[in-house]
């Protein structure tokens, strides 16, 4: 079966060179990655952790970029027959797949020339950033008129039916406050906000309201967007992505998850401790329904035993009170912009928060990394909380990214020294995720891909 | 506490003489009539089948209407609280307490007007039916440039949660399909169907989706307005409101309920066998999901063995295929057009239908009239169907309706005579509704209002 | 030649009663009315002040009401090729085709509908207002929230080319600072201002420019609406569009132009010197070219010799200055705002503005009444304002209007009686006229229609 | 005198390195075309023809890119005053300040990137009209969803009153067909057609007329935007500018002119008589008022004794029937959309059209490049129109453009060789400019340039 279907959204037509850049490179690299980020897109809604499964079930699936008189065009051959409505394809999936194809020529364009500058170092701060910008900002993610309003949500896209209806309790409240939301476009945490918040908007009649999804090209597939994803952006890899989460969200919201949503918490705390960061305004509020307040207890003091004390002075934890939590992040949001205009930043992307060369460069996961990670306190918060970081990214690696997978398969399970109390503390907290069924899908035994080495 | 709020929607401008009108009546049926359907609209998903209750748990709210600089604004005093989110109105519930100034405001003028007409008579078709398209042209339902897609959901307002979740799912589908919504603006069946097309809009990028929620005085309160509904309109009466459904519709679903669905299925089959409605196109679809299958099939028999097999070619039953609903409803679409244009009859409005004067005319539900019913089988089946449908119509307002109870409280259960096979099918169906619980919410014990003298 | 043409603007459905009622009256004056303005609105651009010479040029020319599916279409049959471009009728002047069906339907209606009420006094002021506020809200001409911005331009429909540079150039003065315009309609002064704001509207970006044309049935084929009119409104006759003309402007300019002109400015001083407006705040500029400097200086001294010195309150003149024209105008905006604001009165419609039953009911210029003039100055100013009004007005009828040109034509001219200086200036303001060529369109000699007996 | 200005039109938000390219370069030359242009837009509508003269007026004019939290902001210091309204800019110079600003950092950056790539030669055929192709999606001139409606007109900026007149006529006639309009930005025949055009849209009610100016940074000075321009672009050079207008026509339109307007002309015949372009379709109308009947045919001659009689082919003459000019631009439309969607090609940019490299590259009237024309006969008619064209344009440059005229001043008048009766032809064209007053705005003495070596 062969569809052809017209741009819808932010595409701009393509220049003939543009064009040639998809086709000519058919069989490489660049064109596997347009081809995979498509088909994740095109099976939207499907539930499975597995991007292997997914690419090996369409593998006669295939996608070409036309060129025609109203612009570009996609030609699909064989696929998924649920993305379509009695023969047309369903529109956001649409829109979706056009941004994956701007999202891998724009990137790609500014890859490939950032290469050509000798003097540009593609590790450096300032470009590393500026990258972040120009892909949003060509994305049209940037709104110049909008007054603060995004809330950046994280937390598993493996969460229980409580937790679920909680998070879209709190979606809901945020709507009802016209507040938009930005996740990782996946299931679970990643969906839920975006549903309450729907019916929210539609409450208020709010017709401009915004749902993000952020995602990579390494996640894309294992997480494929949700339905109410209504601007899909594809950063080119982890740490991007999580820079351009933090630097376009006006608040942030940690519902409840697993190794990656601490992950994601000492990511932030290595940014919001930094001294640099002191006068900045960015609302972090931790929580969940009842049932998991044992989570948040533990993650807490897990924090406050490692990284001390002052870190508590960046996040605010609700339990159970969905509207309290949209109360004050909608309370914020004048701050936010206050703070903002005081400094000269942009409303729509936070120039001025410091995110360390730590944080931006990407962590590869070997055996000898993981080994010599500094996990002793002797060192500013902020490094701690960083290097804290990495360990957990590891052990998400090696839980469900392939490359992690594959490591551990060869070279059995990462060893991490640190301080004996703290290797305590963080063999705590990763039993506990353990036994909550919070490290893989629910329904297969879990099997450590780490040792603490006390 | 005493809130002033700005108008929403399609509210002009009002005169000082139409301001003074609402104000001179505060103590009239006038005010009291908009006072309680304000309230209504105030508790709008608040959850009850008694208006009794709803109105004497806000004895202290009052509204009164004020002209300002920028048109008119409402004065709430003591409003209930689930309306406003930190201190302001929902906008929805803004809009729509806006549409209940609109329509009463209208309906009077209108009604006024006639009453002042000498060789006008209220009963007369022609003005019944022009007085149904004033008020929905002066709500600006009646859009001039639309393709036909508006499909009227009617069933029970009390289903279960696999009604409600087959409901929602046929829905979705609909809303996949750009299909908009119309329904009788409560909770339960017409909740369901708007929730899952709100969905589907939003998956096909569709921003104009269309809930509209027809109600009446007599029943507003008793089924508030659900949060979905972005245009309502209400009709002076039931038989107005129920000419409006079938002049505003390009399909109809009938969905699981009780008497009063039996009551709608007659009403419209009054019409579709009428002769004269013999080149009509108004597809009819009878759906749940299997769980509901025994419904259907009793009520199919019903209507075989008393108005006759030839009935069954004005609608389908569909079992338990939420997909395959849309499909045939979408599949009319351009038929419905087609036909109107054929018969030069607008899109937006059914002018042509022709709709019996034993159908327009209130049903006043007197013990004596519920006796005088000519419920035997020799007569025109469109007939038959028609006084079968006052028959039900006088045991939902036993049932539910103020009037009915009060009457069957004085004067026992009605009567109701006719051939005897015909009431012994009659018995049954009632019998089985008493069964599956759809007489009245659950919880209470159902105490029948009706007797049949066999 | 025959052509339909389907709705454009604010055009509703219409009913089928509606749609009857102008074509049982085919051979009635209603459907005469309708016909000759729609004539008129198809001549738009045509130069000439003879109504007359207008439709007995097209003799042939005859319009139907057709009920259609999707709305209404009009049938033309031979009307002026002028209208089409290459077959297709101009859109403004579709636009005003059904401007002019709205408004003859509903004048009618409403007349209709008042005749009825045996205890409404057609000629009761509150009543008058009403109807004018009827007609411009059903015209969707009063916005909500549209700050104060209309600016009224008055003067001659006959004025040079200087004059007509002039008007144009305040115009786009006007238009620079975001002001609309609202005008009688035809050429002229009711162009000039129009066709300078719509470039200084473009100039600002400011895409919701408003060229509101109000005219009246008798004298909307000797003045056709100019092609920039986007709003027609069709005033049932003279007293309520100078009505309608005070209630919806936020300032007046006057630009030079006749006897008519001084009628206006008398009206206006009939208002703003009444006691009741004391407050009102309605600014009213008197300006021209310096080449019509001496017109103004001419009419300000008879206006000071007659009504007084204290009327000069009300108006300022500026001579060939336009950007101080708009920026006078511009700079009142905000007072006028906080007028009504205050007062809580409509941005829209100044309800509180009061004006004298002398003002609104409808003078006939018959040589009984001309003779009857109170021309005394032993009365309130504002009473004698209104007197020396009806003076000028039954001026302008003998020299333009049909009924006026009868009544000298039989009865030799009018004769006005008053306090003698008072006589004596106002032949000195005639006579300057006639001299100025400002009593007729050039290239006629002018015989007076008048006598002043002194 | 300091204002700051926020950004209005397609500007999105700067990134920090893309405002210090602008600020690091203020001593640069890239800031001072910035800052030159931007004066120019600041002076839009004033009347010269000198650069040289614009500039030295505002000596004292400077202009700051600063960079704010809602996006960016430009610090203009001593501007010209006329640019305001009451202290604000007036709406359209904004947004055209904000075009130059995007224009010039974009070219600056595609030229910088191009620069890097060695294996790029900026002279490539394709990489030219890629850039171009760039420079006009960047500033979203390229609507995927407009069928084809835009009219290039060509003309002189410096015309007589009867010829603006026709222009604007004409404007008005493509005005009423809907037909948009892109001329060269400046006043007379690049401003006339716009304004009429801009009636015509207001009459058909015609919301998104587009009024494209496409200039260069070396005549933007000399030809100030007009007001009614509301798509500013500015192309780096000529040779851009002009491949901009053919492939963003779908119509050109050449008024009456000089010899920039006869270099017009050589340039589209150098095109459409290239048998690459054989099956082209874009309609070429000359005309003007019954007085200019005498330029058109004295060019017409013209080339038809160099380039042949199958010259003619291309172009059609219309002398004095503005309507019958559009009517034929609109008619052709049809077949401009048909003959993109038969070769795929692109509605809004004509990919297909085949421009020659000697088209295409920068022509520098040198003494030496003018004294190597090929002016003979013994060479296809497309490479001698090509070769004409540069001589006409070398004539230009000597008449108005800075270069030209130094070169003239050090060097005496340029030599022209070439075959005896083609250099006869040209000297009567020529001679016939001069005495038309086509050669210089009127009121100063023409002073040939060049020397026909016969």
């Amino acid at each position: 079966m062969i569809t052809h279907i017209s741009p819808l959204g932010s595409m701009d037509l393509l220049s003939q060179l543009e064009v040639d850049m998809l086709k000519r490179t058919a069989s490489s690299d660049l064109y596997q990655l347009f081809r995979n980020c498509s088909l994740a897109v095109l099976n939207s809604g499907s539930q499975t952790d597995s991007s292997h499964e997914l690419l090996s079930r369409f593998e006669s699936f295939d996608i070409n970029v036309l060129r025609r008189e109203r612009g570009v065009k996609l030609e699909l051959i064989n696929p998924p027959e649920e993305a379509f409505v009695d023969g047309r394809i369903i529109r956001s999936l649409q829109a979706n797949l056009f941004a994956v194809l701007r999202d891998i020529l724009f990137v790609n364009g500014q890859i490939t020339h950032a290469e050509r500058f000798q003097h540009l170092n593609q590790e450096d701060s300032i470009h590393i950033t500026n990258m972040v910008f120009s892909i949003l900002r060509n994305a049209r993610a940037l709104h110049i008129g909008e007054e603060p309003n995004m809330v950046v949500c994280w937390g598993g896209h493996s969460i229980n039916a409580t937790e679920y209806q909680y998070c879209r309790s709190v979606g809901s409240q945020l709507g009802l406050r016209e507040l938009n939301i930005c996740t990782g476009c996946g299931p679970g945490v990643m969906e839920a906000p975006m549903k309450g918040a729907a019916v929210g908007h539609a409450q208020q009649r709010y017709k401009d309201g915004r749902f993000i999804g952020l995602t990579e090209p390494s996640i894309i597939a294992a997480e494929p967007p949700n339905p109410l994803v209504n601007e899909l952006i594809i950063m080119p890899d982890i740490e991007k992505r999580l820079e351009a989460f933090v630097r376009i969200a006006h608040g942030i919201i940690i519902f409840p998850g697993g190794v990656g949503t601490a992950e994601e918490l000492l990511y932030l705390l290595g940014i919001l401790m930094n001294p640099q960061n002191h006068d900045q305004v960015l609302p972090l509020i931790l929580t969940g329904p009842k049932e998991s307040a044992d989570y948040f207890r533990v993650l807490d003091q897990f924090i406050v035993n490692t990284v001390g004390e002052q870190a508590r002075r960046h996040y605010t934890i609700i339990i159970d009170d969905a509207a309290e939590v949209a109360r004050q992040m909608k309370k914020a949001m004048p701050q936010v912009k206050e703070n903002r205009r005081e400094t000269g930043d942009a409303y729509s992307f936070n120039w001025s928060i410091r995110i360390a060369p730590d944080l931006q460069v990407p962590f590869m996961p070997t055996h000898e990394n993981m080994a010599n990670l500094n996990l002793y306190p002797n060192q500013p918060p902020e490094k701690l909380a960083a290097a804290l970081r990495r360990a957990f990214s590891g052990i998400v690696a090696g839980n469900v990214k392939e490359m992690g997978i594959r490591e551990i398969k060869e070279k059995g399970p990462y060893k991490l020294h640190g301080d004996a109390q703290m290797m305590h503390h963080m063999d705590d907290l990763l039993q506990g995720f353990v036994a909550q069924h919070r490290m893989k899908l629910p329904g297969t035994a879990y099997i450590p891909c780490y040792e603490i080495i006390k």
